[in-house]
């Protein structure tokens, strides 16, 4: 809880190839390592340590975008399990892992967190098709309640 | 998401030894193994696989209990960071782990998951004590709102 703004790599601006949406208090952002397809980031636009420590208004709003970006990867990834999780030990900026899982992925049913792995990076055109596609079906399910 | 109730471990009622709080939709019960001081999990009564299956009202109430066991945890054991999980890989019922992490704790800053540890488990006084310490801490901050 003592990293400043100015310091907290989590208050800049995302990487705009890696935006997927802005939604009110916070971004989604794909994470660049694709090992598990379709892994997001929904970060807190302002700068917090906890969720907890936000008005009970903003955690719920908070929690109901990372539940849409989570409906929204169970559409698009089909996983057997989705995995939250808000963690923060190296960056305590208020992030949630959400993170599609699989009975056929490398690691499970064990943490994303118990084996180290090879990053796996998409070319351009399948990273722009990814966001585009998780884009596209957040905004779809949005509409629809 | 295959998990029948009469198979799932979690629809079975705690151990009374680590069972800190029944707090409406869930129980909040101490894990036995406390290599991290203070962790407990917060489990849905009702099945469920995912807490975004639920209705609003209920999945925001759930997540209100799990930040009222953070800030008890927050109170009581003074971390450096508190990591909230919702993984259910191997058990695919609603369950929140509430982790108080320390600089000092030996996988600092990695995840919990990032190495096995043997587990620490109290001797029945202590374990008494700390379950009745938390449930303390959590009645008096659900008085003080």
């Amino acid at each position: 809880m003592s990293t400043t703004p100015s310091s907290c790599p989590l208050c800049a601006p995302p990487r705009p190839d890696l935006l997927v949406a802005d939604l009110g208090l916070v971004t989604v952002r794909l994470n660049e390592d694709q090992f598990f397809p379709g892994y997001c980031f929904v970060v807190l636009k302002q700068h917090a340590a906890e969720p907890y420590h936000l008005t009970i208004t903003d955690r719920t709003e908070v929690m109901e975008k990372v539940y849409l970006v989570a409906r929204a990867l169970e559409a698009l990834f089909t996983p057997d399990k989705m995995n939250l999780e808000s963690l923060g030990n190296m960056v305590p900026h208020v992030h949630w892992h959400v993170v599609p899982r699989h009975r056929t992925d490398a690691l499970w049913p064990r943490p994303i967190w118990s084996e180290p792995h090879e990053p796996v990076k998409l070319d351009a055109a399948s990273l722009e098709r990814r966001v585009g596609d998780i884009r596209n079906e957040i905004v779809r399910l949005a509409a629809s309640g």
